[in-house]
C-alpha cells in the first residue's frame, strides 16, 4: 500500500504538484502549483465529476467570482462563526490549532467545532505547553481565529473576502437562475472552483491548504416533496457504506432502509448519498474503502441539520473528502433577510410561496485527487505504476521509436504520433532505453505504450504494452485509433 | 451588427453573466458570475484553446496557485511598475484614471503607460476638472496607483498578492519543469486561470474587470535558434493581418515577409503570430476583423522588447484580446537574480549555459468570450440567434415533444433525451409553444432542435431544425447520434 510519502515523492519527482513560488524563501505554506501531469489528472477528476454527477443528474453548473463583499458573509454566518480554535504560546508567540494539538498529544479525537472552554480545559487537564522544546512556555486560553481571507482592492463599499466555499455564489444567484433558467424543483446547481481558508497551520500539502478547489452541488427542493424523486428505483436497493454517529465501524445499508429507518429525512437524501458514492466507484475506489460517517450535534457545521462526511481509507487513516449537509433553508433565508431579495418559489400544488431547502454535496477536489493517486499507486517488484482509469490518466498513450538513432523508426513513430494526436492525448519520447521510457509513463499512469521497431516498417504493426500488467501485444497501426477509443470507453487491455 | 448593449441584455436575460453578489447593495464593481450557459461557453472557449493551441503545439499546461509572496513581484517588476495613472478631485475625492478621462474628453488616444508628467500637463492644457457636475473641483497631479491586489492571510513571511497575470507561475516553475518534464527548447508552457488587477474604475462588465481569466502561453527558446522552428513550412505563406506602429490600417502580410522585412526578430515569432490568428479563425472570427497592432516604445509593457496587440473589431471599436510580447530573458533573469535559483539551460551545440528567451501569447479569456458572443449575435427579422460553432455552443441540441400534454410524445422525447445524454450535452424542454422553445435555444446558440410529433410515434423519425437557417429536416431517430457527431466534427446542417 502506498504511503503519503510515496505520493509526495512522486509528486516532486515528476512535478505533479509542489509548493508555489518555492524558489523564494518567503513562499507561503498552503499554496500549490500543479505541473503538467498533475494538472491534467486534476482536470480529469473535474471532468468525471461533471459527466457522472452534474450532467447525469441534469444539474446546472455556474462559474462565479471568487470575491464577495462583507454583507454576504455576515448573512451566511461566516464572519461570526467560521473560526478555528487557536492557542498561543505566551512566551515565544507560536500559534497552534488547539484541537489538532490536543489530538496529536492525547491521541484522542478533538474537533474544531468544540467550544473554546472545552478545549481550554482539555489543554489544562493534559498539562500541555508550547511544543518548541527550547521554549515550553505556557499556552493561552483557546480563542477563535477567523478562517476568512480578506483582500485589499480599490472597489466596493465594504470589506472584500475570498470565498470560503464555492456554494455562496450558488445561493446568491438562486433567484436570478430560478427565473432565467426556468428551474423546476428539485434542481441541483453546481460549481467547481477555488476557495480559501485562513489556516493557522496548513499541512500535509494538498490535504490542508489555504487555497483549495471544491466541486460543490446544492440541490434545491421542496421539503414537502423530499420523498418525491425521479429515478428512486435506480438506487433503492443500492447499498451505501454507513457509519452511524454512535458506531465505530461502517456497514452497508440499502438506500430504502436509510429512509424506512429514518436515518435520513427522506428519499432525496438517500438518493444523493447513493449517487455520490457511485461517483467514487467511477473514480476507481473500492466500496469497502469508503464510508458515510454520520456527524453528531457537536461535529456538524453551524448550518447543517443532518450531515454525513464521506471518507476514504488512506495510509493516513480515514480521509474526509466530502461534506454532505442538509442545509435546510438556512442560506436562502439568511440572504433573503439580509438582502431583501425574494428567494421564495411557488409550490405548484398549493400555489403557496416557500423557501427551498438544500441538500449539499461539497467535494474537496484536491483531497479527491490525492485519494485517487494513493489508491492508484502500485509497487510491483522494482516497478512503480499508477493504475488510473484511462479517463483520469494524464495522457492516453506514449509513442516510442525502439531506437532513437534510427531515422526511419523515428519518422514512423512521429507519423503515428501526429495521427493519434488529432483525437487523443499522446506523447512522443525517444530518449533513454525503452525500459526507462516505459517506467516514466508507468509512474504517471499512462495506460498504453506504443513501440515502433524494425518489424513495424515491414508489417505496419507496433507493440502495445499495458501499464498494469506490462503485457505486450502486436497490433496493426491502422487499428490504433479504435484501440485507444475502446480503452477510453473502459475496455481492459485483455479485451483489446 | 450587434451592439455592446445587445450582449449585456442577452447576458442578463439568460443569465450568461451578471455582477457577483448583485443582490447586496455593497457588491463590488469588476467581479462577475457566469450562469450555466455562459459558464459552458466560456469553458468551451478554454477547451478550444487547449486543443487548437496548447495540445497541437505540444505545449505543457500547468495549474498554479493564485497567490504569491512579495518577493516574486519585486523581482518581476510589478510592485514598482504595475500602476495606473490616477488623478483625484481635491474637493469631493472622486478618483479617475487620468488616461481614460483624457481620452474621453479630448477624443485623443492617451495611454496608461504615459508618464505622470505628460498626463498632468494634458489635464492642465485641456482645463479638465472633476466630472461630477455638482462638484467641478480641481484635480490633483497625476500619480501612480498600484494594480496589485493584496490578501491578508495568516501564512507567509511577507505580504501576499493575487497574481496580476498567470504567467508568473510559469516563470517560477520553469527550472523544476525543465528537469522533471525533460524539456527540449523551444517549448511552450501554458496556463488558464484567474488573475487580478486593482482597477480604480472597472467598466464595460467583462472588458475591464478586477477578476478576469487569462489563457497564457510562454514559449521558451534559445535566442540563437529563433529561426529554427519545426513546421515553419506550414505557416510561411500564411498571411497575418498587421498594422505597423506608424500606420493607421492593418493589411495582410505573409509570415515569411514578417521575417525578411525584419518586422519580427525571427521565424519563431512569425510562426506563433500565425498560430494565434488561426486560433481565432477556429473561434469563428473573420480575418478582416482581426489585426496585430505593433506597439511603439511608449505603449509596450516594461518587460517587452517587441510587442503586438491582437485586436478584434467589435461594436466598441477594435478590442484588444491578446498581448503578444517578446519578453526576452527579462523574467527568468529577474527571478534568477532575486531567488538565486539557477534558471539556465544548456545549449546542445555549444555546451554553454544560457537563460532562455520567452515569446508570450497572453490571451484575455473574458474578452475573447465577449468578442465571440458579439460576432455570433445575429438578428434575422424578429429572430435573435447566436451563430456559435457547435464546439462553442453551451448545448448540442434541445429535445422537445411537440405538445406537452400528450404523454406518449413526452415519453418518446424523454427516451431520445436519455439516449443522447450519454454522449452529448442536450436539454429536454416541454414548456411553452414550439416557437418559443426554438427561440430560447436560438438565443443561446444551441445548433439543433429535435422535435417529436405524432408521426414520430409511427415512423420512428423526428424533425431536426437548424439554428442559423431555421431550416427543418426529417431524420430517423436511430441516426441522431451520428448526426450530432458529424455536426460536432464541423459539418453544416446542409451536409447532414
Amino acid at each position: 500500500m502506498a504511503t503519503y510519502e510515496d505520493i509526495v515523492n512522486l509528486a516532486l519527482r515528476r512535478g505533479l504538484f509542489f509548493p508555489t513560488s518555492e524558489i523564494y524563501a518567503d513562499y507561503p505554506a498552503g499554496f500549490f502549483d500543479f505541473g503538467p501531469y498533475g494538472a491534467a489528472i486534476k482536470r480529469k477528476v473535474v471532468d468525471v465529476w461533471r459527466n457522472a454527477l452534474v450532467q447525469k443528474e441534469d444539474f446546472l453548473e455556474i462559474d462565479g467570482a471568487l470575491t464577495m463583499p462583507a454583507s454576504v458573509f455576515k448573512a451566511s454566518g461566516h464572519l461570526d462563526s467560521f473560526n478555528d480554535p487557536i492557542t498561543k504560546c505566551k512566551k515565544c508567540g507560536a500559534v497552534y490549532r488547539a484541537d489538532q494539538l490536543l489530538t496529536e498529544i492525547t491521541k484522542r479525537d478533538f474537533k474544531e467545532a468544540m467550544s473554546e472552554s472545552v478545549l481550554t480545559k482539555a489543554l489544562r487537564d493534559n498539562h500541555i505547553v508550547c511544543q518548541n522544546k527550547k521554549c515550553k512556555g505556557l499556552l493561552s486560553d483557546v480563542e477563535k481565529s477567523s478562517l476568512m481571507v480578506k483582500i485589499i482592492a480599490n472597489v466596493g463599499k465594504s470589506d472584500l473576502y475570498l470565498r470560503p466555499e464555492t456554494c455562496q455564489n450558488i445561493f446568491l444567484d438562486f433567484a436570478r437562475l430560478y427565473k432565467t433558467m426556468r428551474i423546476k424543483l428539485p434542481k441541483g446547481i453546481s460549481q467547481a472552483g477555488l476557495a480559501y481558508r485562513n489556516e493557522i497551520s496548513p499541512r500535509q500539502t494538498l490535504l490542508r491548504s489555504v487555497e483549495f478547489m471544491q466541486m460543490e452541488s446544492e440541490v434545491f427542493f421542496n421539503p414537502k416533496e423530499i420523498n418525491n424523486i425521479d429515478n428512486w428505483d435506480a438506487v433503492k436497493d443500492y447499498e451505501v457504506m454507513l457509519q452511524r454517529a454512535k458506531e465505530k465501524k461502517a456497514s452497508p445499508i440499502k438506500c430504502k432502509d436509510l429512509v424506512s429507518k429514518k436515518i435520513v429525512s427522506g428519499k432525496l437524501i438517500a438518493y444523493y448519498l447513493a449517487r455520490t458514492q457511485q461517483l467514487y466507484e467511477v473514480y476507481g475506489l473500492k466500496k469497502e474503502n469508503m464510508r458515510f460517517r454520520e456527524l453528531d450535534d457537536e461535529e456538524r457545521a453551524f448550518y447543517a441539520k443532518e450531515a454525513f462526511d464521506f471518507d476514504v481509507k488512506t495510509s493516513l487513516g480515514w480521509l474526509e473528502l466530502i461534506a454532505n449537509n442538509y442545509r435546510t433553508d438556512y442560506d436562502l433565508k439568511g440572504h433573503m433577510k439580509a438582502s431583501k431579495q425574494d428567494m421564495q418559489v411557488i409550490d405548484d400544488k398549493t400555489n403557496k410561496k416557500f423557501i427551498p431547502h438544500v441538500w449539499e454535496i461539497s467535494i474537496g477536489t484536491n483531497r479527491t485527487f490525492y485519494a485517487i493517486l494513493e489508491n492508484a499507486f502500485k509497487k510491483d517488484k522494482d516497478r512503480v505504476f499508477l493504475s488510473l482509469h484511462p479517463n483520469l490518466a494524464p495522457l492516453h498513450a506514449g509513442i516510442f521509436p525502439l531506437l532513437s538513432n534510427k531515422e526511419d523508426l523515428v519518422k514512423k513513430a512521429k507519423e503515428i504520433y501526429n495521427e493519434l494526436k488529432v483525437c487523443y492525448e499522446v506523447m512522443f519520447d525517444k530518449s533513454g532505453s525503452i525500459g526507462k521510457r516505459y517506467a516514466r509513463l508507468d509512474e504517471i499512469g499512462v495506460p498504453l505504450c506504443i513501440t515502433v521497431d524494425f518489424d513495424s516498417l515491414k508489417n505496419n504493426d507496433v507493440t502495445i504494452r499495458d501499464r498494469d500488467t506490462a503485457e505486450q501485444k502486436r497490433v496493426k497501426i491502422k487499428d490504433l485509433r479504435d484501440i485507444l477509443y475502446k480503452l477510453l470507453m473502459g475496455a481492459s487491455f485483455k479485451e483489446l
